[in-house]
């Protein structure tokens, strides 16, 4: 399993993901799940991957030898508008899984399906992200709804739910991210550190600030024992029933 | 959808539920989904039902048929442990499913699949809680595991997750659970009011503590308004990246 997320606020955007993977319970491995592209000054570009890790790690590779080709097929740069890379990036993901379903089908083996986000900004527009479904049909973000997650979602949806408005600076907006994988974590043992984090400033067209977060890492630390007693404190103060 | 879930703790059971069912987004309905089955002194047994309401109405009035039937069937009052209760309600819920099972299938509807919370006590036993499956076996709680869920358990487990053990209180208990259910609530709109709580203290062999809360109740809206501002002052107390 896999949990990330990237949150769009108007100062910028966040990416975050755990790194755990696992085929059954008894082949657990640590792959990073995010990937950035860039080209300063005119495009970034960052992708996270959920699902079958055959079909995102050949989507990566299918992103990096499309970019290496000197033909005129389209590529992560060459899409005019995000929507157009994310398109691009679905349509690498059908591929791919169609190439394998028989087969795995035939196995019985699990689903060849995979997730993405995508985010970022190309030179003169507005940042972005993306959510791509394993179909390779995409959805953006919006002001109302300003985060996307993939994978195992439903745990750390809540605080994101309560904290993150397009207001929100981008530092909350990480750390609700980290509190929201931290929460995640804590209920679901497939999901799992390290942590990545991302952020990319708005119109600042440069490589994103990236953090990798071990669970020994003093932030990590510190923002998980913080997070646990401010829980606790909030939850001491509430209010008493009528008999008490 | 459905939310509910029960708590074990070393001074007794709480059990908490929401009312509302839906047969798509078009017809969203209000159900009760706890109901009580006490003797005085001799037992008390609480079920939550989640899954498909014909299920779960025609199991609820199956144990009702039983306990008014003079033969030596078993029924809810004959078993001699809860488990044997559990196994029972179980039994019910399989034969309910098994005799829709194939015209469901045939017009392409929904499963027939119904999950339940069974918990109580019977004099000179301790209390217990059992989760009882679609398939109709079960498991019970554990000092390691004082709590289970069915239906949209996943956005209300953290904070369960967080504060219950043995030695929480009652009240305490009983607090959780209602923050477990306002957070599913906020997440999910297919979960939604009246919620409706349960308090067994142990030895108290009579009705439990019921109390039924509206988004208007005063101790629901106090709890809601109260919780939101605990868990945005523990965010705001978070430690700040290095270069803020």
């Amino acid at each position: 399993m896999t949990y990330c997320l990237a949150i769009s606020v108007n100062k910028g955007l966040i990416f975050a993901s755990d790194s755990r993977t696992n085929a059954g319970v008894d082949y657990v491995t640590t792959y990073s799940k995010m990937h950035s592209f860039v080209w300063p000054g005119e495009r970034v570009c960052v992708l996270l991957t959920a699902g079958n890790l055959a079909t995102s790690q050949a989507v990566v590779n299918n992103i990096k030898t499309g970019l290496a080709a000197q033909g005129s097929g389209m590529n992560l740069r060459k899409g005019k508008y995000l929507h157009e890379v994310a398109h691009y990036v679905g349509q690498l993901s059908q591929a791919e899984q169609r190439e394998h379903a028989d087969a795995l089908q035939k196995s019985g083996n699990s689903s060849a399906e995979a997730s993405f986000i995508l985010g970022g900004q190309i030179a003169g527009l507005a940042p972005e992200i993306y959510l791509i479904y394993p179909q390779g049909n995409y959805i953006s973000a919006s002001p109302e709804t300003p985060f996307l997650q993939i994978g195992e979602n439903k745990y750390g949806k809540p605080i994101l739910d309560r904290i993150i408005t397009p207001a929100t600076s981008l530092e909350d907006a990480a750390r609700c991210a980290l509190v929201s994988l931290e929460s995640t974590i804590r209920s679901n043992i497939s999901v799992g550190p390290p942590l990545e984090l991302a952020i990319h400033t708005i119109n600042e067209l440069h490589e994103p600030v990236r953090m990798k977060l071990t669970l020994n890492s003093p932030m990590y630390k510190s923002l998980q024992k913080q997070w646990n007693e401010g829980l606790r404190d909030a939850f001491s103060r509430l209010p008493r029933f009528d008999w008490e």
